[in-house]
C-alpha cells in the first residue's frame, strides 16, 4: 500500500523532472527537491496563492481551508491546488503553469551616470623580479626583491601572496604579475596575466538577485545575469524573512547559503557567457538592503524586526569572497556599500551614488523603489533619508492577479474607445505587473470607471462609456483580459482590493517625500529635480505615476529614471576605488529621518491616499 | 596463507598497541599508525641506525644492506632490526626500545632577560552598550554604539565580531567583552570574559616543538610543553627536509600539517595542565629558523637548498591561526618574528631580542646553538649575522651512540683517577648528547687520551693513565659506559669519527666568531660579552667549550648562557607589543654576512679544527 511507503516520487510536467520526499511533506518542498522553481512568495503560509499547481494524477491531501478559501470550486475540482500546503500521501504527477514559476524577470538597466575611467581597487602589475645572486651578493628573500622590483616600499602581503611566489617564479621564469587590493598584495601568479582582470557589481534584492560582469581593464560591461532571490520561498519580503530566521544561527546561515547559491549561479553564468573564468573575478561590490545585507553576510538581522529596527552593522564591509562561500578567484575582495539605517541599506547608498544627490547644488529628491521604497532629499548636498513602509504591491504581491515583471505580464495599459494591454514579451497574458497597474488605475481614473477616493464608480454612472469598456466591468473590477484572451485560461481583473494596496503605498511613498521636504522647509514645488530609481521605474508611464499621487506634481523635465540605480551605485564602487570613496563618505553624512510615530507623516499618509492628492495644483 | 593477505597487524611491546598496515610496508610505517614514537633521525634512509627494534616472532623481509652494515650478526641474530628499513610480510611482534623513541627533552629554559609588563598585542574589554531606542532617537547600528560605548572613534571590525555581535549584546544583556588586535575589533563575547586571556609563544625547531603558555592579563607562564618536531620523521635536518619536499605542494603541505599537529597536541596538553580552554589562547607567536619558518607556513623552502640560499620572506608575518589549522579562539592571531636570511631565522631574530644585543653599547657577541648554529656581533648596537653550517652533532645526531637530551642521555663527564658520569634523570645509561660529548672531549684531551688534533693518543704512550681508564681504552675509541653497566646492553663509546664531527662543527662555530669579529676590525679579546643560546648550552661546562675551541677563550664571567633565548624572544614578543615593535624594529636593521665562498672563513676554519686553538693565549 502506498500509504506504507515512506518515499514517494512527485513528477513534474512538462518538466519531466522528479523529486523524491516523505509522505506528508508538500508538492513545493518535492518542487525544490527537483530543482523546479515555484514561486512561493508569502513564505508557504498558504496566503498569496501564486503557487498554484495542478494534480495530474496520485494522492494528495484533501484540500486545507488556506485552499479553500483560496481557490474556486471548479479549480479544486480541476486538480488544482496551492503547491506549499497540499501535502502528498502518495507518487504523484503535477504540472506546474508558467504563471507559478520563478523566471528571470526583465533587466533592470543600470546604467553608469556619467562615463567612468576604470581605476579599481584590484590591481594588476606584471612585474620581472631579477633572481638572489651569489656573485652580486644578493641574499635577500623573494618577496623583498618582488616589491624592490614594483619600486614600491614592502608593505602587507596577503598569506596566500607569500604561499604562492615562489611556485609563480619558478613556473614564470621571473616574470610574474601581483595583484593589489588597494597597497596590500592579494596573489602573484606566473607570467603576465594582466589582461585577465574582472569583477562583478551585486545586487542583491529582496526580490531578486543581479550579477553585473565588468572587465575592470577596459570598464567595459560583459554581461548581467538575475535570479529570483531564493529567500523568497522562506518568506516573501524582509519581515518574513527575519521572522523565518527567529535568530536562530542555522536558520540565518540557510539563508546565507541560499543567496550565496544564487550568486555563485549567476557568477557562473556571466563567466560561462563572457568565456572567462570566475577565477578571474578579483573584485566585487555589493548593496542590498539592509536584511538583505545582513543575511548575505550572516549576519542574524533580528534586530531589524521591531523598534527601534537597529541594523548590526552600517559601517562598509570589506571581506574575502570565499569566506562567504563565493566562487571566484581565491582571494577576490568583496566591499559592501554601507547601510544607513535598518530600512535604509547599501542599496540606497547605491541609489546616492548613481544619482548624484551629494554633488548637486539646489533641492533634489530621489526615490527608490523596490520591495520597500526609500526616500532622499538632498539640499545643496546635504542629504537626509528615510524609509516608507510601501510594501511590495509593484511587484505583484498582494495584488489579485498581481505577478513580477515576467514574460506575459500586463506592463502597460491605455484606454481609448477600447482597451489596448502590453505584455512583457507579447505573451498572452498571465497576471498584471506594477507598471501595469499604475497604467491601469490611472487610465481608469482618467476615463472615470475609478473615483478620486479609489472607489471603483457605480455602474449605473457609466453608461457614458464605450461599450467595449462597459463590457469589462464586473462586480468589484474590472477586467484587463477576458478569459479567452488571458494565457490562464481566467479573466484577469483588477479589484477594488487591488486599488486599495497601490492606494496604502502611493500614499507612504507620496507621505514620505512630502514629510521629509516638510521638515527641511520646502514643498514638492521647490524641487529641482526627482529621480525615481527601480527596475520597476524604467517601466511606468509618468503622467500616471503623478496622476495617481505616486509622486508630486512637477514638469515632466524634472522627473528622471535612473532604471536600476542601487545596481548602478554598485558598479561605479567597482569600476573605481575613487568612486567608491565618494560614495562612502557622502553616505557617512546621510541624516537619517524616522518617520514611524511622526504625526506629521500620519497626517500627510491620510490625505495622500486620495489618487489626485497633487493633480489639482 | 599470509603472503595472500593485504593488511597485517604490528603489535608494539611494552605499549601492546598494534597498527595495521599493508604487507611490504615497513616498520616504522606501523609505528606511526599505532602512534607508537620511534625515533628516524636520517629521514628513513637507514643511516642513523636510531630507530632499532627487536622483533619477537612473525614474518619478516631478510636484512637489507644497511641493517647488514649497521648492525652485529649477533644483533640480527636477536632480532634486531632498522624499524625504517625492515619490511613487514605477515603479522608481527616487535619491542621498541627505550632507545630508539622519541621522547620529550628537557625543557629549555627560555627566562626573560627583564620583567616585562604585560600589554599584549591583543586586547580584552568589558563594556556595557546602551540599547537602541525609540524615545531616545537613537537608531543607530549596534557596532556603532559599540564603538561610542568603548569611546574609540569606529575602526577596522573583523567580519566574525560582526556575526558575533548580536547574539553576544542578546545573551551578555548588553554587556560585552570585546577583543581588539592592535586597532581592529577581533571578536565580541556577551558578558565579562576579559580574565581568560591566555597566549602561547611557540618555538619550531628542527628537532624540537615548544611552546610556553602565558597569561596574558598577569603575565605569569602557565606552562610549557615539548615535542619531538614529527617531520623528523623525513628528514633529521634543514637539508633532508628540504630534498624531501622537491617542490612538491603535497610534500610542503604534508610536512606543514606534521608540524601544525605537534603544535596542536602542545597547546591541547598546555591547555588541559593549566584547566583552560584552548579557545581562550588568543594570540601566538612564533620563532623558528627560516626553513621551519616556511614550512610552518607550507611556504616552499627549495630555494634555501641551493646557493644563494635566498628565503621566499623574511618579513614578519601575521596570520589568522586557524587559517594554518592551529587549534586557538577561531580569531587568535599569530604573529612570526621575522627571517633575516635563508639561515639567520625568526629564531635568531628571537635570541637578538632575548640577548638585547641591538641596546648595548660595547662588543657583543650570541651565538645559538641548535641544529644550526647562528652567530650575531653587535658593536654598539649595529649588529651583523651570519650562519655557520654547523650541524647536528650537539644533538647527537652523526655520533656513533649520539641521542637527544632525553632520559638515559649521559649529559656530563669528569675524570679523576676513574671516569664518572652523570645521565638525565639517573637512569642507566643509553648513549650521550651534547653536554656529554663535550665534557668527554674535554676531560679527554685533559688527562692526555686526546691529542690537540683531535687523535687518539697511541694507548702505549698512556701508560701512565690510571688503570680505571687503561680499562676502557678501546681501539679508535673510548668507552664512557661499559655493557655491564649500560642501559643497552652494549658499551657506549666516544669513537674517533664522533671527534671529527664535533671538530667540525666547533671549527665552524669559532671560524665564525673570528671571522665577524675580523671584519669589525676585532679580535675575541675586544668582546665585552658572549652569549651562548640554546637549550645545549644551558647543560654544558664552561671550561671544556672554551677548552675544546668551540668558543674563543674569554674570562668566564663574560661568558653567558641564556638557554632557550628563541624561545625568550618569542615569550617577550607575546607579552608586550612594544617587546615585539622593538625585535621587529632592531631585526630589520641586522646586515647579514654570507660566510660561504668567504676566503678568511675558510682560513680560520682550517685551523680551529685543533682542539686547544685559543687555549694557549
Amino acid at each position: 500500500m502506498t500509504n506504507t511507503i515512506n518515499k514517494v516520487l512527485v513528477t513534474f510536467l512538462p518538466d519531466e523532472v522528479a523529486g523524491e520526499i516523505n509522505v506528508g511533506e508538500t508538492i513545493l518542498t518535492a518542487a525544490r527537491r527537483a530543482g523546479v522553481a515555484i514561486d512561493a512568495p508569502c513564505g508557504r503560509r498558504g496566503r498569496c496563492g501564486k503557487c498554484r499547481v495542478r494534480v495530474l494524477s496520485g494522492e494528495i491531501s484533501a484540500p486545507a481551508s488556506e485552499e479553500l478559501s483560496l481557490l474556486q470550486p471548479g479549480e479544486l475540482a480541476a486538480g488544482e491546488r496551492l503547491a506549499c500546503v497540499a501535502t502528498v500521501l502518495g507518487a504523484l504527477t503535477v504540472v506546474v503553469p508558467e504563471s507559478s514559476r520563478n523566471m528571470t524577470r526583465r533587466k533592470g538597466t543600470a546604467a553608469l551616470p556619467y562615463p567612468i575611467t576604470p581605476e579599481p581597487w584590484t590591481r594588476k602589475i606584471c612585474v620581472a623580479v631579477p633572481p638572489a645572486d651569489l656573485a652580486q651578493r644578493d641574499f635577500r628573500a623573494d618577496l623583498t626583491r618582488l616589491w624592490t622590483a614594483l619600486n614600491i616600499t614592502e608593505g602587507e602581503s596577503e598569506y596566500a601572496a607569500v604561499t604562492a611566489l615562489p611556485g609563480a617564479l619558478l613556473a614564470g621564469d621571473g616574470t610574474v604579475t601581483v595583484v593589489f587590493a588597494g597597497e596590500r598584495l592579494l596573489t602573484v601568479e606566473a607570467g603576465e596575466t594582466s589582461a585577465a582582470h574582472y569583477g562583478v557589481a551585486l545586487d542583491i534584492g529582496t526580490t531578486t538577485v543581479a550579477g553585473y560582469l565588468v572587465n575592470l581593464r577596459t570598464g567595459a560591461e560583459m554581461g548581467t545575469a538575475s535570479l529570483p532571490n531564493p529567500q523568497g520561498i522562506d518568506g516573501a519580503d524582509v519581515i518574513s524573512r527575519i521572522e523565518y530566521t527567529q535568530r536562530n544561527g542555522e536558520r540565518v546561515r540557510k539563508l546565507q547559503n541560499s543567496v550565496i547559491g544564487a550568486v555563485n549561479t549567476i557568477l557562473g553564468t556571466l563567466a560561462g557567457e563572457a568565456e572567462i573564468s570566475v577565477a578571474e573575478i578579483y573584485e566585487l561590490t555589493m548593496v542590498g538592503n539592509t536584511c538583505m545585507h545582513h543575511l548575505f553576510f550572516g549576519i542574524d538581522p533580528a534586530t531589524l524586526g521591531h523598534a527601534p529596527y537597529a541594523p548590526v552593522v552600517t559601517a562598509p564591509l570589506t571581506i574575502r569572497a570565499t569566506t562567504l562561500g563565493i566562487h571566484a578567484h581565491p582571494q577576490a575582495q568583496l566591499r559592501a556599500l554601507p547601510n544607513i539605517a535598518g530600512f535604509v541599506g547599501a542599496d540606497t547608498v547605491g541609489v546616492l551614488g548613481a544619482s548624484q544627490l551629494a554633488t548637486r547644488s539646489g533641492l533634489y529628491c530621489a526615490v527608490d523603489i523596490g520591495t520597500n521604497a526609500e526616500v532622499l532629499i538632498a539640499k545643496n548636498g546635504r542629504v537626509v533619508a528615510c524609509s516608507t513602509a510601501a510594501g511590495p504591491a509593484f511587484e505583484g504581491a498582494k495584488i489579485t492577479h498581481g505577478m513580477r515583471a515576467q514574460a506575459g505580464a500586463i506592463d502597460g495599459v491605455s484606454i481609448t474607445d477600447e482597451l489596448t494591454i502590453h505584455t512583457i514579451d507579447e505573451r498572452a497574458p498571465l497576471g498584471i505587473c506594477g507598471s501595469g497597474i499604475i497604467d491601469a488605475i490611472g487610465e481608469l481614473r482618467r476615463v472615470g470607471v475609478i473615483e478620486s477616493s479609489g472607489r471603483f464608480t457605480d455602474h449605473d454612472e457609466l453608461t457614458d462609456l464605450p461599450a467595449a469598456l462597459q463590457a469589462r466591468l464586473r462586480e468589484g473590477g474590472f477586467a484587463l483580459a477576458t478569459a479567452a484572451k488571458s494565457g490562464t485560461g481566467n479573466e484577469i481583473l483588477l479589484t477594488q482590493h487591488d486599488i486599495r494596496e497601490v492606494q496604502l503605498v502611493k500614499s507612504a511613498i507620496y507621505s514620505g517625500i512630502l514629510t521629509m521636504l516638510e521638515k527641511l522647509g520646502h514643498t514638492p514645488a521647490d524641487l529641482d529635480g526627482l529621480y525615481i530609481a527601480g527596475a520597476f521605474g524604467a517601466y511606468i508611464t509618468r503622467e500616471h505615476a503623478i496622476g495617481i499621487g505616486l509622486i508630486p506634481n512637477m514638469p515632466l523635465e524634472k522627473l528622471h529614471f535612473l532604471g536600476n540605480a542601487a545596481g548602478a551605485g554598485a558598479k561605479m564602487a567597482l569600476l573605481s576605488t575613487h568612486e567608491y570613496d565618494k560614495i562612502i563618505t557622502s553616505a557617512a553624512e546621510v541624516g537619517y529621518v524616522e518617520l514611524a510615530g511622526d504625526p506629521a507623516f500620519s497626517e500627510h499618509f491620510m490625505y495622500s491616499m486620495e489618487l489626485d492628492v497633487d493633480c489639482g495644483e
